[in-house]
């Protein structure tokens, strides 16, 4: 009997490249903590899709629904059309298993050099709780005279306390365990329907349950800006799915990059397996060329690892990932191949 | 007769402050530069409703209409609740003048500091065309069962072809007078009603009509990214409502802060008065303190000037601004006081 069941989804790009070097530091945690995996590789992604014209088919998804966790790469190729890959299989997941936080960590770790000047690694460490399952990601909408001077487009963002509770009741339980700080993310001044919904949300969880936790509120707008001028706002940031799809992307730029940004799709009720993947696209341009950068894969492999209880792995990651970026002092990973810096990892995890 | 009506909402907190330098410095310009304005002071904004329970009546809202342009400063104070001001004022003179482009230039000023490690003015000059009058901005949406564990929030994002084409077409118009390149900013992959609108009527458009503008398209979450690391990409931004929001605020970090955002609500058939205003808000907190920026509210003057067609007058102020801001020498605003700034800037268009 092995520990945990995990699905490998490489995807396509550098998905698989950097997939393959988490897998390799895994082996070694596997044995330096004494737990076991079995994993089972899915060939999913746009190459598949152009192959056999499926993204995902219901008897596969149904097989991926027994795993306890899920470790992603990246998917999309340029050759097939924009939101087809995503929608059909990234956000087919995180919706079929109500995978309903997505868990995106902003952290300069010392040594990585930041585009903001002078940023240090203690004013840049908060957690964005993003909500994974609702909004306009619902994919409510449609076109009336499609093509026509007369057309209406429409994308509608839904809402429920259901899902709003859920993710604020996770965030606040996250502050809880960090600096006792939550910051809610909204647009309520132009969004007065779901903005209200979320906020007196907000508001009655953090009076009736967390009134330990400090809140705050802060409009999308000046979220970006405060991301770039005061990150040390920030410890805990929770937001709807939209909103947090775009200020976490400008955090990953922040803390040094894309190529650091790790994240979990996690349903916290643990009735279907999280997913855990780099923030990072499929990168065609430099696929095949050994210079994508698997530190972000890495470290969504040690938040998985966390996940699944396996703490002591997860924290030698961890340290790991932080040796290696100061020995880079601030060099991006293109400097280095791979395969090296997985190597690297798996000496590093060692100690 | 006068050559330009003009309505001053100088608002609330720092907003008539900031106004007030403008109208100075629009005193010595007409002198300078022979024309002639008639101004009107409205007193709106949240401490009035306060006193009146009235944001904006009717009456006060067709004589707006009769103006040629209006200068505003900001508008809300913290004992009204939010969006009561935004939406009964602002948003409403946007949408009942029609002014469906939002122009904002995002340009680094020699001398001027930025949080961007290492960028250069020659890298960061480029303007953001948002479009103003539809979107999530249109309203449209509600509440179900509110306030109890079933209830649904939604908010509906409204998109038309010809409010679509008419921002995409001034769009075009920029980026052939500056250098050339335009960027649709969207999330066309996940936004598929929505974005595939935009993304036809932008190829259409620039096939048909723009073949001699390069055109170029980010996913916001992408362009977040890139407004930080990268934004040598851009010379005109063009993109939908609530997008346009939030990456301008990111934009105004990027070129030193909100105290140099300067914004034009246009109408650009000019049935109806544009607005002009400085991006940042009332700031409740500085408010009679002298402390607050004008730059913002004189840009924002300048621009109101090259609208009317007073070319010499808006160009004295971008030449003045920008002495200004290289004598500052990247030390924000707030080291000098409001009136001297203002002082300052009266001198230098004089040159
Ligand atoms: C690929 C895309 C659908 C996805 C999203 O918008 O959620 C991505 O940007 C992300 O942040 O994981
Ligand atoms: C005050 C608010 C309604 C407004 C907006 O969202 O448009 C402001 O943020 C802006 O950018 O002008």
């Amino acid at each position: 009997m092995t520990d945990h069941r995990i699905a490998i989804l490489g995807g396509d790009g550098i998905g698989p490249e950097v997939v393959a070097e988490g897998c390799k530091v895994l082996d070694h945690l596997e044995q330096l903590e004494n737990f076991t995996t079995e994993r089972v590789e899915y060939d999913l992604g746009g190459r598949r899709y152009r192959e056999t014209g499926e993204v995902l088919d219901d008897a596969t998804l149904e097989e991926l629904r027994g795993f306890d966790a899920i470790y992603l790469g990246a998917v999309g190729t340029p050759d097939v059309p924009p939101g087809v890959i995503e929608r059909g299989l990234l956000l087919k997941l995180r919706f079929a298993f109500d995978q309903y936080v997505n868990h995106r960590p902003v952290r300069l770790y010392p040594g990585v050099s930041s585009p903001v000047a002078g940023l240090t690694p203690e004013r840049c460490d908060f957690v964005v709780v993003r909500e994974n399952t609702e909004g306009v990601y619902a994919g409510a909408g449609g076109r009336l005279y499609a093509g026509t001077a007369q057309e209406v487009a429409t994308q509608e963002s839904v809402n429920t306390r259901h899902g709003v509770e859920r993710v604020l009741r996770f965030a606040f339980e996250q502050a809880r365990s960090r600096r006792g700080h939550l910051t809610l993310v909204h647009k309520t001044n132009v969004l007065v329907h779901a903005g209200a919904l979320w906020m007196e949300t907000f508001e009655h969880l953090g009076d009736t349950e967390y009134d330990d936790v400090t809140r705050d509120y802060v409009h999308v707008d000046a979220a970006c800006l405060y991301f770039v001028t005061q990150p040390e706002r920030f410890d805990v940031v929770v937001t709807e799915n939209l909103f947090g799809d775009i200020i976490t992307d400008l955090g990953a730029a922040v803390q040094g990059g894309m190529g650091l940004a790790a994240s979990g799709n996690l349903d916290p009720t643990r009735r279907a397996p999280s997913m855990f993947e780099p923030v990072h696209g499929s990168a065609p341009d430099i696929a095949g060329t050994g210079r994508a950068d698997p530190v972000a894969a890495v470290m969504s492999l040690g938040q998985m690892l966390a996940f699944l209880g396996e703490d002591a792995a997860a924290a030698r990651i961890d340290t790991a990932v932080g040796v290696l970026l100061g020995e880079r002092g601030g060099s991006s990973g293109s400097a280095y191949s791979t395969a090296e810096v997985g190597d690297r990892l798996v000496e590093l995890v060692a100690r």
